[in-house]
C-alpha cells in the first residue's frame, strides 16, 4: 500500500505528544470521536502515527502515513495534509512525501527547467526577468519597457500583478501591444525574450483573458496561486500548455508564522509544482521582506528535489534586488535561477535597455553563457 | 471619489510607523520605488495614509484609503487588501470598509438568514444540522443518518469535508441516495431539510459534480473557499443560485497568528458574503480548537453587520459541540445561526434520530419555534 508521507512539526509536550498525534491523524480523516471508528474504517482510511521526535525546545516532529488512495487530485490533497490541522495551534506541515500513484495525478510545470531553457536558446546563466509597472502608467509606457529589456537580451518580461484592466478589450489592447513590442525586438536580436501576462482575474474573465492571450502569441503567464486556487492555476496550466509563473501574493499566511503554517519547500516547492508551476516568485532575503537565507534556500530546493516525473521548476528571488545584489544572488541559487528585477531596474537612471544589459553583462561574467537557437515552436509540455 | 478602507495592525516604533505605512500604501498599489511614483500616480493610484493609532505594546493601527476603482472583483481586492503585505512581518488585515461602488461588484449569499428561513419555514430558533461521516462508511450507513436526522425535524444534513468519491459516477449515486432519502423524510414530516453536497474536487470536476447535484435537487453545497478559491465559490454561487456553506479548512493558516493574517470578522464575515457564502462554519470555543469566545463572536458579528445591499449570513459554530453545550453556543450567537453538531450527535448512544430529537427538542426551550409552509420552490437569489 502506498502512503502520502506528511510530516508535522507540533508544539507539545512528550506526555501529551502521542496524544495530539494520534488526534491530527483522526482529524484529518474521519474527523470523529474514537468510538466511532469501527476496525476496517481504522485500517483503511485513519491516518498511521510512523514515528514522533523530540526536535527540543518544546517541539516534536510527528510522521504520520495517510493511505495514497485518499486523494483524487489537488483539492483533496490540500484538505488531507492541512485543512483541519491549520485550525489547531502551532502545528506546521514541514515535509511532504507522495507516492507514485498520487505523483501520478499530475502533469507538473509545463517546461520546468530543461524546457524553458529549451524555449529561450539560454543555457549556462540564469535568466534575468522584469515587471511591467507601476499601475497606472500608460499602455505606451509598459510597453516601452517591455521593448527595450527584450532589445536588450532580456529573457523574461511579466505584467505587474497589480495591473488591472477595466474590461476584456483593455486586457487584449495591453497585452498585444507588449507582445507585439517583444516579438519585434526578438527580431533584432534574433533570441526569443518571452512576455507573461498576468491573470489575476474574477473567474469569469479567466477563460477569456487566457484565450485572447494565447491567440495573441502569449506563451506564459503570471498567476497568485493563493487568491485564484491552487486547483485553478493547475487546471489553466493544463489546458492551455502555458509557462507559469506564481506570484506569491497571499502566501505570507501560510509562511510568516514560523511555527504553524505551510514550510515554505512544502508549499512553493512541491505543491506549486503540482499546481503547474514552472517559476516560483519569492521575496528574497535582504530586500524589502524578512524571510531569512534558510527559508529562501528551502524554496529553492523545493523547486529542484526530485518528485517522480514532475519537472524541477525555477526559484526566482525577487523583492529589492539591486545591481549590488547579483553577484551574492547567483552564488546562493545558482544558474538555473530567475533573477526577477522590478523596480530597482526600472529605477536605474540610465534607462532600462541600459540597465538590462549591464544586467546581463554582470550575469555573463558570472556564469559562462551558451546561447543556442530558441525553440520558438516547442510545443508545451513535452 | 470612493475608497475601500483597509485598517492594519502592524507591529513598530512611534518613530517609524508613519514610515512603513506608506511603504504598505504603495506596495499594495504600485510596488516601485518612491522616485517612480508621478504626481499623477501618486494621486490616483496609491493608497492614502488616512489615520495611524497606537494600540499600545508596539502595536499601532494604521488606515488606508485605497482608490475604490482599483478591483474589478474578489481577485483583485484580495490582492489589493493583503497580496504583498502578508509577506510583511505582523501585519494583521484588522478591518475593511468598502464603497458601494466595491460592494455592487457581488451578488452575495443567494439566501442569507431570511431566505432559508423562508425555504425551511422555520422561524425564531436556531437552525441544527449535522454531518455524513466518518468518510469509509458506506453510502447506506450515510443515507441512514441523513434520512434519520431529517425524519427527526432537523434543519440541514451536509457531506463531511473529508468525503471523497472515486468518480462522478460514485458522487451522483451517494448524493441522489442522500437527497432521496431527505427528501423522503421531508414528505413525511412535512418540513424541508436539505441536504448539502460536498464540492471539494478539482476543477475539471467540479461543474459536472454541482450539475449532477442540481439534477438531482440538491440545493446546497458544502465548499472549503480556501482551498478551492474564493472567486471560485463566489462563481458557484452565481451560476447555480445555490445555497453556500463555507467549511474552514485551510483557514487556520489566516487566523492562527494573532498578530498576523486576517481578522476571523473580515475573512469569514466580510471575505467570504462577497464570496456568496450564506453559513460560515467556524470551530467554536471550548470544543476540539482554541478560538476566544472573543474570536467566535466577531465571526457572527462578521456574519450579520450591514454590508451593503449584501444579506447576512448565518454564523455555524461547530467542532466537538456536545448536547451540555446548547444552551451556552445559543446564549452566544442568538438564534440567526446553525448549530452544526457531527461526531458529538453521531455518537449519542440512543441513535442519529432520538439525538437529534433531543437536541430539537431543547431548542425549543430555549427559542420558541415558529413553522410555517417552507418555499420549496423558492427561486435562489431572490
Amino acid at each position: 500500500v502506498e502512503h502520502i508521507r506528511a510530516v508535522y512539526h507540533v508544539a507539545s509536550t512528550a506526555a501529551d505528544v502521542a496524544r495530539l498525534a494520534r488526534a491530527i491523524a483522526v482529524e484529518q480523516t474521519v474527523e470523529v470521536p474514537e468510538e466511532l471508528i469501527d476496525e476496517r474504517i481504522g485500517r483503511e482510511i485513519v491516518g498511521r502515527v510512523a514515528s514522533i521526535s523530540d526536535l527540543g525546545a518544546g517541539r516534536f516532529a510527528v510522521a504520520l502515513d495517510y493511505p495514497g488512495g485518499l486523494v483524487g487530485g489537488l483539492p483533496e490533497l490540500l484538505n488531507l495534509v492541512y485543512g483541519n490541522v491549520s485550525i489547531m495551534d502551532q502545528v506546521k506541515l514541514a515535509a511532504l512525501e507522495l507516492p507514485p500513484r498520487v505523483l501520478g495525478l499530475f502533469r507538473g510545470p509545463n517546461y520546468g527547467v530543461a524546457g524553458l531553457r529549451e524555449l529561450l536558446g539560454v543555457s549556462g546563466r540564469p535568466l534575468l526577468a522584469t515587471v511591467l509597472k507601476p499601475r497606472g502608467a500608460s499602455d505606451d509606457r509598459l510597453r516601452a519597457i517591455a521593448h527595450d529589456f527584450a532589445l536588450a537580451g532580456g529573457d523574461l518580461v511579466k505584467d505587474d500583478n497589480n495591473l488591472f484592466d477595466e474590461s476584456l478589450a483593455a486586457f487584449e489592447r495591453r497585452v498585444a501591444l507588449c507582445q507585439e513590442a517583444v516579438a519585434q525586438a526578438n527580431v533584432r536580436t534574433g533570441r526569443n525574450c518571452l512576455y507573461l501576462a498576468h491573470l489575476g482575474v474574477p473567474m469569469g474573465r479567466l477563460g477569456p483573458c487566457v484565450e485572447a492571450a494565447v491567440r495573441l502569441g502569449v506563451r506564459g503567464i503570471l498567476v497568485p496561486p493563493l487568491i485564484l486556487g491552487l486547483d485553478v492555476v493547475r487546471d489553466l496550466a493544463e489546458r492551455h500548455g502555458l509557462l507559469v509563473m506564481a506570484h506569491p501574493a497571499f502566501s505570507g499566511t501560510f509562511l510568516q508564522d514560523r511555527g504553524h503554517g505551510i514550510a515554505p519547500d512544502v508549499l512553493m516547492g512541491t505543491i506549486f509544482r503540482l499546481a503547474g508551476v514552472d517559476i516560483t516568485v519569492f521575496t528574497n532575503h535582504g530586500g524589502r521582506f524578512t524571510y531569512t537565507p534558510q527559508e529562501c534556500a528551502a524554496v529553492a530546493e523545493g523547486c529542484r528535489r526530485p518528485l517522480g516525473a514532475i519537472a524541477p521548476a525555477w526559484p526566482a528571488p525577487a523583492g529589492g534586488m539591486g545591481f549590488d545584489r547579483l553577484a551574492d544572488m547567483t552564488a546562493q541559487y545558482g544558474a538555473d535561477s530567475v533573477l526577477l528585477v522590478g523596480g530597482a531596474l526600472l529605477a536605474r537612471p540610465e534607462g532600462v535597455a541600459k540597465a538590462a544589459e549591464a544586467y546581463l553583462a554582470r550575469l555573463r561574467e558570472l556564469f559562462p553563457e551558451r546561447l543556442v537557437e530558441p525553440k520558438r515552436d516547442q510545443s508545451p509540455g513535452a
